[in-house]
């Protein structure tokens, strides 16, 4: 069905999931009932690094409540299959494996890990007890920052490393030396990215539950990807694949750390079965502080090379990434930095050195974003900086380097991670910048910053152009079935953490069957259906809308089959209205309903199928997606910053925004309004600090400062449609949007309100303390001492 | 892959299943453990027709370990989608609906029917407060008797029914007056066959347990037909498909009575569901006898007309078929009697009337057989009876009527249950009798029993040729899968009865996919599959077996393509052996697991598939099944009669026997002996009875005699195999092949031992008691008193 006035797709339907979920109705992992269950509790390292010896678990044994006490050496029956999580991505750049394991044997490497799992019939009990084991634990030299990390004198994050950078390798393409050789100007700089962690509302969780009856073992966890767990636990419990199901349940948020599996997960799961009862953890904020996944930190040495008209000639440089103490998910997040550097600009020459580093601190993971704000901070800024040596417009810059609309489709310079090139798919970037130029007023500006400035205000406007890769393939799988009563059943891989994806689910099945999304029953995350990935990398729109499209296609076809045989009439006479197929502009009343047309549908025994060549009304497709679709954005930033404190104040954020066809377009919002409050702390706020030794400083919402609705600007957005050639819907990923550049277009907007001071942005987040100081210096090399 | 020496497919492996289950780690219904589960036992009715009134239900829930009692009005609480199994099957002959209630409300109409369900703790505790229920029931007139049920003064066997005359329907063809006009000989009789049950080892039985955790119903039923229990299931408890799993575990027999569902099967579930616990209900042998479906019973009244050279010119009469008291499944037995009794003769006119009736005793439903061996019984005996007429050999005035090899595959003027006309797939009928006369000494046999009876023992020998209408379509679903771990998966919604379907479908895959079964996970009886049917009409090695090797070809051209990519190698220098994928005539060492191939089809999150369309290695076929495949077979009994007491003994059974491609000979020699044990206990020992007030007089296994070892004689099989070309593998059905032909040809044999007396033999069973009351009748008729 291609969308039109009349299709769903394309419509802000409201969202099928918020009933459910503003009723209270919301089925999270801790809303699961389970009859008899138990609870686990970790005891966790309090020492960045340090050696482990033995306890005495018999006295824990003894406590109150206390089922069951595992440290690795308990464990390990349990996990005939082994004892690590491998990552499942290939990565031929790693020097050496770091397969983190469910509770480590000899050695801890980062606060918070889990060194034993208490078993116990409270919550309470369990955390009592997992505070009273006496672990031995005798303190190593911690690394925790990421540069000296890297060196060979380091303390070793692991104490049999030969030294801590787990990879290195990098992107080169072009005559970089003759580049920088011919070139009319060149910027340097150094930038450096903090830590920051994803707070899901929701924490991480998990319920595995065995069936004394079946053998079975279910297990829930708030995680994006069931399907990767359930493979975790079918190898490392040794339980074959028929015998495992994983749901993951209604998840309050994602952001990427519940994209791995968890030892946690892994642990509770073997208990349970153990135990042969229901066991629950529930990770607690100050758990998710130590112990889930965190992004961002990289430490970033680069100089761009321009000719006297502002063209890029090349870009070059080094990037430092903090990996964390295990490798929770290969190099993705730090090739997708490298390869989004230079990729909507024509860069002729590039050459970038990336070095992995282990750290004594929590692994690393994707964040929404999974690199690419960074790459887009280190972009934009060394453009700002060449803007100002070239003497041009910060915007006219980047117009005069942006790839063309005529370009498009567009292949790069450039590969994917599996080695396939890199193809810009669609998009007008000029004209999406001009839209966000057009928006926040950048021409009249200067105007209104002079004004303020006469009141004692500085005002400052900034700009970021992005891409987003999204829908990461290779497929996802969806089924369409309509069952004997004529409900519309669609069960996917696909994996909800609040975006909605059962609403465009819904949307695209029901364009095809009647446009009755209520009679549609979504089951997301199952991993009953043939294998699938789950939900990351703004995917699941792109990859599950395409087999949505394409199965609820499919049945569409049969559903018009089997009522052409039953009532007689061609096919495309006929037509599906809510739950009927009826006759196309006829009043002869006649109908037939899903109801009926499934039955016979499935045949009777020695009687031949009614008009179809298979039975039952039913597809299940899996639409190969190659390459990734890559949406587009301009963002500008209005701001005031107050010179005596460092303080900023984001007034207004507008977006000029392309993700292909929207889907929903109140979804498209929600999703890039969440993305830029994110961003908002990425760029000001969020920081997860740790001090020489790797010990976290932050380790509440007290320290770690999260946007609230006080620090939210005005935002508008501005939406261009270029449709994806790579799926038939033509849609593209939306999902980190937001978050990508707005660390960017704020520091941009802070140095234009301080330009007369010379002030340069080159970290994130910024705080008020440290642009404080920056004023200051600032102001004394101008011999302002004030 | 086409069989051949190397294929699996052909030969006699031994049975996956026999391990299990002769080592007693079978996991029958009764096997299944329900923590926690409750029992329920019934009061059943002790009259065959009674009015039903009010019982005080107070007293019972107060009895010992009493949970719940339910009569109709409590059951109907729990049953918002109706209170009657509908039948499933369009029957446009039928005069009014009967379809069965769970529990009936106002009338019961047969005895041993459930008329209340108590539910407890323990099941003698269950079965003393279910005897304890003081329902009040007024006798009504019950209709016992077939031929008299079918006149218009009989009692009603439902109080409401205008008459007890179901259906009237018939077959028709030829110029059925010419014929007689025509005859040079005409024979009439008149024939008689008995009721009896399937008397399976294990009775019926079902288990239903709600999951407080998920909200699902998962039921355990010993039945043939775990879809159709899931469909009833849903629609009177008003389930989603989705929600509800039905699994038939092993089964010890099926024959056909588990192919219905019963009220039994709902009640339980309903009362599980609303009690939130496992409830089960094991039936015990005297409910089988009272409660389980029966068949067989019918009076023919037909005659034959015949040439001078005792060639077949018509065939006409009337059958009257008892219904039982309710609809259990259509009209399928007698519209099966109707088609199949002249179906492998050429007679060229046929007119039959068929009235099915309404008594008061146990529903009909098909048991091993459906309506064939009455059929073949009626058609050989008109033979017989034809040869003395005509003066003809038995064996010779068979061929002389029978259809030639030339003509196959041969359209009959016949119709299939659905309007499609009944076409002869293939087969050599006159060759098949010509094997079963060779191997029984049909030609040398006169010179036996003239010396047997110098010795004063009467020997005889008779014959019956029959064909098996097998593999009903429309289709069974198979998905074949192969695991991350190598293991090969195979769902199915055929069910296992005891036959071996495991094996045989395994074998079938296994030839496709390295030939090593051992690795070959099978899962049966499975709803969680697409929509499918399940045991009955010896369809499951020709539908799901058609589906399965549509499927594992699939498979294992996914195989090697991934193989050869991940090898470089083009496809056709690979091959499968055991779980491995290796290079065919190499000494390379080069080779993959089926693993590490399932693995990479699987592609990992921006990678290409490696050189496939779709992901995975699985397929799930549906492969449509048109028409029947009609395996045939010869038998030829030798007897020897105890002239003084009419005792019969058999002493040898020679079959011919033809059902196409024998994918397992052992099994199919199994299926043939179990049927032949059937038939014998048809012919001479198995007789349901009933007095005049419908009270069954046979309500043990002391009563209904059985076929133990002792009576078995020595039996031999000579195979053909005429490839069925309907389906890929050209197998055919053997489930019911031994039954059909048995009392036929043990009849013939007796009236051949008593040629002299000219004794005629037109009932069965034929009890000691009836022969040697037709031995004195005859010895009068000559004026022989002795």
């Amino acid at each position: 069905m291609t969308p039109d006035d009349t299709t769903l797709v394309g419509r802000s339907v409201p969202r099928r999931e918020d009933r459910a979920l503003v009723a209270g109705q919301g089925r999270y992992l801790d809303d699961i009932a389970s009859p008899g269950g138990l609870h686990a509790a970790f005891l966790r390292s309090p020492y960045a690094h340090a050696t482990i010896g033995g306890a005495d678990l018999d006295d824990i044994r003894a406590m109150p409540g206390v089922v069951a006490v595992y440290t690795a050496k308990e464990l390990a029956a349990l996990l005939p299959g082994g004892q690590r999580l491998a990552t499942g991505l290939p990565s031929s750049s790693i020097a050496f494996a770091l397969d983190r394991p469910i509770l480590p044997e000899a050695e801890a490497v980062y606060v918070g890990e889990a060194l034993a799992m208490v078993v116990a019939v409270t919550r309470a009990e369990a955390e009592d007890a997992a505070e009273a084991i006496d672990l031995d634990l005798d303190p190593l030299d911690p690394v925790a920052d990421l540069e000296s990390a890297a060196r060979d004198d380091a303390p070793k994050a692991h104490a049999h490393l030969p030294h801590n950078r787990l990879a290195s390798f990098g992107f080169d393409y072009g005559d970089i030396g003759a580049a920088f050789d011919g070139a009319a100007h060149v910027v340097s700089r150094r930038f450096r990215i903090d830590r920051g962690g994803a707070h899901s509302m929701e924490g991480r969780g998990v319920l595995a539950a065995p069936d004394a009856m079946t053998g079975r073992l279910s297990v829930w966890s708030s995680t994006q990807t069931p399907h990767a767990l359930k493979r975790h636990i079918c190898t490392l419990l040794a339980r074959d694949e028929g015998d495992v199901d994983v749901t993951a349940p209604d998840l309050g948020g994602g952001f990427g750390p519940k994209l791995v599996t968890y030892p946690e997960e892994i642990a509770v799961a073997a208990a349970a079965q153990a135990l042969g009862r229901p066991v629950r953890w529930v990770e607690d904020r100050r758990e998710h502080f130590l112990a889930a996944c965190q992004e961002r930190e990289q430490l970033w040495t680069v100089e761009m090379a321009f000719d006297a008209g502002g063209r890029i000639l090349g870009l070059r440089g080094t990037l430092l990434h903090d990996h964390g103490a295990w490798t929770a998910r290969g190099l993705n997040v730090p090739y997708a930095s490298g390869m989004m550097l230079p990729l909507m600009y024509d860069v002729p020459a590039y050459d970038l050195n990336i070095v992995v580093t282990v750290t004594n601190k929590t692994p690393v993971t994707p964040v929404r974003g999974a690199g690419q704000p960074q790459a887009t901070y280190v972009m934009e800024r060394l453009l700002d900086a060449g803007a100002r040596v070239c003497g041009l417009d910060r915007a006219e810059i980047r117009r005069r380097n942006l790839v063309t609309p005529d370009r498009m489709p567009c292949p790069r310079p450039l590969k994917l991670r599996s080695g396939e090139p890199v193809v810009l798919d669609s998009g007008d970037y000029p004209e999406t910048q001009r839209k966000a130029l057009d928006g926040i007023g950048w021409d009249g500006f200067e105007t209104r910053r002079a004004e303020a400035r006469s009141r004692g205000k500085r005002l400052g406007v900034g700009l970021a152009n992005y891409v987003e890769g999204t829908g990461r393939g290779p497929y996802e799988t969806v089924s369409v079935r309509i069952a004997r009563d004529g409900r519309v059943k669609v069960n996917t891989g696909a994996a909800a953490m609040g975006q909605g994806v059962g609403t465009a689910l819904a949307q695209i099945v029901a364009d095809h069957l009647g446009r009755a999304p209520a009679t549609i029953d979504l089951t997301l995350g199952d991993t009953r259906e043939p294998y699938g990935f789950g939900g990351f990398n703004s995917r699941q729109t792109v990859v599950a809308g395409a087999s949505a499209d394409a199965a609820a296609r499919i049945v569409r076809g049969k559903v018009l089959q089997v009522a052409s045989h039953l009532l007689g009439l061609p096919g495309d006479a006929l037509d599906i209205e809510a739950d009927r197929v009826v006759v196309r502009g006829s009043n002869s009343g006649q109908s037939l309903s899903l109801a009926e047309i499934a039955t016979a549908s499935e045949g009777l025994p020695g009687y031949r199928l009614p008009g179809i060549e298979t039975p039952g009304l039913q597809a299940t497709e899996r639409v190969l997606v190659e390459g990734m679709a890559f949406a587009n954005g301009a963002l500008a930033a209005e701001v005031e910053v107050d010179e005596a404190t460092g303080a900023v104040r984001v007034a207004r954020l507008f977006l000029a925004h392309d993700c292909g066809r929207m889907v929903n377009p109140q979804m498209v919002d929600g999703q890039i309004m969440g993305g830029l409050a994110h961003g908002l702390g990425n760029a000001l706020y969020e920081k997860m600090s740790f001090d020489d030794e790797a010990q976290p400083l932050t380790g509440s919402l007290a320290d770690y400062l999260l946007v609230s609705s006080a620090e939210m600007p005005v935002i508008e957005i501005a939406h261009s449609e270029s449709l994806s050639p790579q799926n038939a819907l033509g849609v593209k990923g939306v999902g980190e949007s937001g978050v990508i550049p707005t660390a960017a277009a704020i520091a941009s907007a802070v140095e234009h309100a301080l330009e007369d001071l010379g002030v340069e942005i080159a970290e994130a987040p910024l705080t008020p303390q440290a642009l404080h100081a920056a004023i200051r210096a600032a102001k004394a090399a101008k011999g302002d001492t004030t």
